[in-house]
C-alpha cells in the first residue's frame, strides 16, 4: 500500500529547495503519495495560528511530514504581523516546529553528521526533543513560590522579584528513558558501539544524578554498547577536534540545538544537514536550516539539505534502498565539487544541484 | 608598590605548568610578588574543603590569583575521597572554582579566541559567570511550590514529582547589566566594533526580552559598538564556520561555557585557551584547560595556555607591555611549530617549550 507524505513547503526558500528536490526524488519511482498542506508564516498572518486545524488534520491522514523551512522572528515583531482583524484579540506566535514536536510527541530528533566529502567521522546527534529548557516555562517577573526559590541569590537579592527572570530545565525519568532507549536502539541499528551523553553533571548535580541512574539502568539492556556521559563543553571542543570519535551523541533539548547546530559547521554548513523529528505515533523531517529570507527567489538555495532530509525519511518509511541510493547521489555530487552552490563554493543553482543528482540517480 | 599574585597550583598538570611558565616569566623582570597557596582535591581530601580558610585569607591579601587546573570527579566519588575521620559528616564537594567565582562575585569569565597562527580571527568570549543555570539551584524530587510549575507538562505528569528534576535559569537586572557594562567596555578598550549576545530569545521568549530590554537600554551609552543577539545554535556554527565575524560576545553561564570550550577547539585546541575571571572587587586567571591526571609527571602539558593566561593577568595588573612580549613570544614559537608539545603536532615536553619562549623574551 502507498504511504502517504504531507508535504508543509513553508517559509522563505521552503517551497524552492520542497519542489526542486521533489523533482529530483521522482526518478526514484517511489510509493509514497505527497500531499501539500500549509505552515508557517501567512497562516499566521491570515489565520492567527502557524499551525491551522486544516493541516493538523492533514497530518493525522498521513504517515510522515516533510517540512521546509520556518522564518523565525523576534517575539515583538510577531503581533504586528497579523491580519487587522485578528489583532489586540491576545494570540501569541509560537513556533511551528515546537507546535509539531509538542502535540505530536516527536521526543527524538535525529541530526546525523557525516563527512560527506572524507568519510572521517560519521555520528547522530539525538536530540530530545520535549522537555529540558524547551519545557516552556520561561517567565519575567516572579510570583510568591518561584521568587522564594531564588531570593536568597545575590544576584536575585539584588534586583528584586519583579527584576528576575527564570527558566526551567525540566527533566523526567519518562522523557529520559524513552529517549535513551531510542539512542541505543539507534546505535544498534546503525552500528554504532559508543553512545555519549553530553551534560554537565558536576555542575547540575542532581538532574546530572537521574541521567546517570537512568543510563546505567538502561544500558544493561544493551552491553554490546558503550557509554559514558562526558561534558557539553568538552563535546563542544572534541566535535571540532576529533570528530570520529563520537557514534551516537545524546543530549538534552538545548543542549542538542547547539551541538547539533555546531555538527553542521563541522560538516560543512547548513548546506548538508538533514534532520528527522521522531515519536511513537508521528514523525516530520526537515533540513536544519532555516528559511533564509534574503535568499528567496534566487536560485542559489542549496537542496542538498533537503534532499539528504528526503534519504531520512525513506529510510523511516522503510523505504532504505532508494533512501542510500538518494543519500549516495548527494554526496556523489557533493564531493566532485562540480555542481554545488555558493556555500560549497559553486556558482550553481538550486534547481541545477537538483537536477545532477538526479543525474546520478538516473545513471544508477 | 609591587602587586601580589596567589599562586594556587592546584591538582594533576597544574603544578608543572605553573612552574613551568613562572620560570619563564622571571625573564620579565616583573614587579610582582608570588606567594603560592594550596587548593583543590587534597584540600577536600584532608580538610573537608577544596579551598580552606587560609586560601581565603592569601586571596584577601593579594591582588589578584593564578590557577592552574582543578580535577572534576563524578559526584559519587567525591565522599569516598575523604579521609575516614571527615566521612559521614555531609561535607559536599563545590567545586573550587565555583565558589571563587560566586563567593568573590568574578561575574565576568574572559576567553579570548586568538588565531595564533594566521591571525584570521580575534575575539573574545566574556562569559556571564555568577547566575545563569550555574544559580545553584537543581534539584531532584520536586516539593509542592515548584512542582506545582510543571505538573502540567505531560513528561512531568507521567513521572511524577519523584522522578522529575529541574534545574533553575536564572536572570537578573543585577546579573544581565554589570555583564552587558562589562562587555561594552571590554570592546571598547580592545577596538571590537561589535557586541554580539548568544540566547535564544525565540524560545525563551520572557528572560530573552528582559536581555533585549537590557542590552537596547545600555547601547545606548556606547553609540559607537553596534549589537546583536544571535541565536545560540547559529553562534556555534558561525564559530566554526566564520569566526572572524566576531568582536565580543557576551552569553549566559552555561552557553558561554559551551561557547568558550568551543573557542579553544577552534583556536586549535585547550593548549593554547587562556583565561579571567573577574569582579569589581577581585579576580582570578586560569587556563580553560584542566587538569588532565593522564598526563601528570610525563613532561607533555602544553604550558602555553598557562603562559597566555599570565599575559593576560599582566594586562590586568596594568602591566600590558610585559603581557604583550609575553603572548608574543608565545605566538612566535607556536607558530613556528618546531618546539611544541604533542598537542600542536611536535614533540616537545613542557619546560622545552617555556624554554623556547624564555628563549624569545630574551632575543627581545
Ligand atoms: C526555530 C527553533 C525553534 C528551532 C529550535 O530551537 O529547536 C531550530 O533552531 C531547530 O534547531 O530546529
Ligand atoms: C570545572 C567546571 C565547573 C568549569 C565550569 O563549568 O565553569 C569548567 O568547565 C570551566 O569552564 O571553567
Amino acid at each position: 500500500p502507498k504511504k502517504s507524505v504531507a508535504v508543509l513547503p513553508g517559509d522563505g526558500i521552503g517551497p524552492e529547495v520542497v519542489s526542486a528536490a521533489l523533482d529530483t526524488v521522482e526518478k526514484l519511482k517511489l510509493p509514497l503519495e505527497f500531499r501539500f498542506g500549509d505552515i508557517g508564516w501567512d497562516c499566521w498572518r491570515e489565520e492567527g495560528d502557524p499551525v491551522p486545524q486544516r493541516t493538523w488534520k492533514l497530518l493525522e491522514e498521513t504517515d510522515t511530514c516533510l517540512l521546509g523551512a520556518i522564518t523565525s522572528k523576534p517575539v515583538r515583531e510577531t503581533e504586528a504581523e497579523l491580519a487587522p482583524s485578528l489583532r489586540g484579540t491576545g494570540l501569541q506566535y509560537v513556533s511551528p516546529v515546537l507546535q509539531l514536536r509538542q502535540r505530536l510527541g516527536l521526543y527524538a530528533n535525529i541530526r546525523p553528521v557525516t563527512d560527506l566529502d572524507g568519510g572521517r567521522f560519521d555520528f547522530t546527534v539525538i536530540r530530545e526533543n520535549t522537555e529540558g529548557l524547551y519545557a516552556g516555562i520561561d517567565v519575567h517577573g516572579l510570583d510568591e513560590p518561584l521568587w522564594n526559590a531564588v531570593r536568597h541569590h545575590p544576584n536575585a537579592a539584588a534586583s528584586g522579584p519583579e527584576d528576575t527572570s527564570l527558566t526551567l530545565r525540566l527533566q523526567t525519568r519518562h522523557g529520559i528513558d524513552r529517549l535513551l532507549r531510542f539512542g541505543f536502539a539507534h546505535a544498534e541499528a546503525h552500528g554504532k558501539r559508543l553512545l555519549t551523553v553530553a551534560d554537565k553533571p558536576m555542575v547540575l548535580r542532581n538532574s546530572g544524578n537521574l541521567l546517570r541512574e537512568r543510563l546505567e539502568l538502561i544500558a544493561q539492556e544493551h552491553p554490546d554498547i558503550e557509554t559514558e556521559i562526558l561534558n557539553v563543553d568538552a563535546v563542544a571542543l572534541w566535535m571540532v577536534r576529533r570528530p570520529e570519535r563520537f557514534g551516537v551523541l545524546v543530549a538534552e533539548n538545548m543542549f542538542g540545538d547547539i551541538l547539533s547546530d555546531l555538527g553542521a559547521g563541522v560538516m560543512g554548513g547548513l548546506g548538508l544537514a538533514p534532520s528527522g523529528n521522531i515519536g511513537d505515533h508521528g514523525s516530520y523531517f526537515e533540513p536544519v536550516h532555516g528559511s533564509a529570507p534574503g535568499m528567496v527567489g534566487k536560485d542559489r538555495a542549496n537542496p542538498m539539505a533537503m534532499l539528504l532530509t528526503i534519504a531520512q525519511m525513506l529510510g523511516h518509511l522503510g523505504l532504505d534502498v532508494p533512501g542510500e541510493e538518494l543519500r549516495n547521489a548527494v554526496r556523489t555530487v557533493a564531493r566532485a565539487r562540480k555542481t554545488v552552490t555558493y556555500d560549497l563554493g559553486g556558482t550553481s543553482g538550486t534547481r541545477e544541484v537538483a537536477r545532477a543528482v538526479a543525474g546520478r540517480l538516473e545513471e544508477g
